[in-house]
């Protein structure tokens, strides 16, 4: 019985490998998101490029979040954000998003260093806003779950230079 | 005692939906992935930087496919690869993979111009290698779908200049 199941198995396993999807040794992988957990709701840009690009032709002022999987700050400032509505109300409609696990090359998005978590705001005419910045005063870009009211006030601040140019 | 475990649940359900995560107006979205159809068991990087970091590090040469959704050649090309089981195995165990649908500011990923499709691989020494190129003299780096005997031979020669430069 055992035998003849295990008989059935290696026939599917064979047609699987003949006519089926490839397959990694350590088993199938869930397809990689672009959202990472910040908002499986929201249209991510993949790259700064991207962002960069939709922030200027939608007139909407980016916001680029980085973070690590591994830094336990990234990750409970992800579940807050990601579980605020009104926040991701708010990016979904009048922001772009992009968030990032690796550094880009362009030094502005990192004025005061690299670290994470890390959230900078870019008007669509390309300028970094160095000004919008969070609660302290040696990671200036940086947010705890505490800080959500003061990030949406961030968001307001990031809106209102893009309406105060038209 | 179910009865019980139900109405917990119920409840459980009314709560979550009452206070539960973001919805677009236009309805639920499927999350976006990384992969984009291109081969869901890979491990894609995000942006170029990332290719360049896990390239260097992981001693693998770095695959980066230029594409776009509303390009039916890069959709067969895709579809092509991506139902090729060997060329996904040896993507996933001996290169880093990067697809992008916004160019990145490097010129030298686009040595003879920007268009898609276009595969260009590149060394852990993090030399774009403009030598690995297809059958298109007018598009170097296109690829066709009937040339992926072509591919996994250029394959083959970005896995060549690394060993050779151990």
């Amino acid at each position: 019985m055992i035998k003849a199941a295990l008989s059935v198995l290696l026939v599917l396993v064979a047609i699987s490998s003949a006519f089926g999807k490839y397959i990694p040794k350590t088993g199938k992988r869930i397809p990689q998101t672009l959202s990472r957990g910040w908002g499986d709701q929201l249209i991510w840009a993949q790259t700064y490029e991207e962002g960069l690009y939709w922030s200027r032709s939608k007139n909407k002022p980016l916001m680029v979040i980085f973070h690590l999987p591994d830094c336990p700050h990234s990750q409970s400032l992800k579940k807050a954000m990601a579980d605020d509505v009104e926040i991701q109300r708010t990016l979904d409609e009048e922001f772009i998003v992009l968030n990032l696990m690796y550094e880009t090359t362009d030094k502005h998005l990192s004025p005061d260093g690299q670290y994470v978590p890390r959230i900078l705001f870019v008007d669509p005419s390309m300028t970094v806003r160095a000004d919008i910045s969070g609660r302290y005063s040696n990671r200036l870009y940086a947010y705890e779950p505490t800080d959500l009211k003061l990030l949406v006030t961030n968001m307001k601040k990031a809106k209102k230079l893009l309406k105060s140019e038209l």
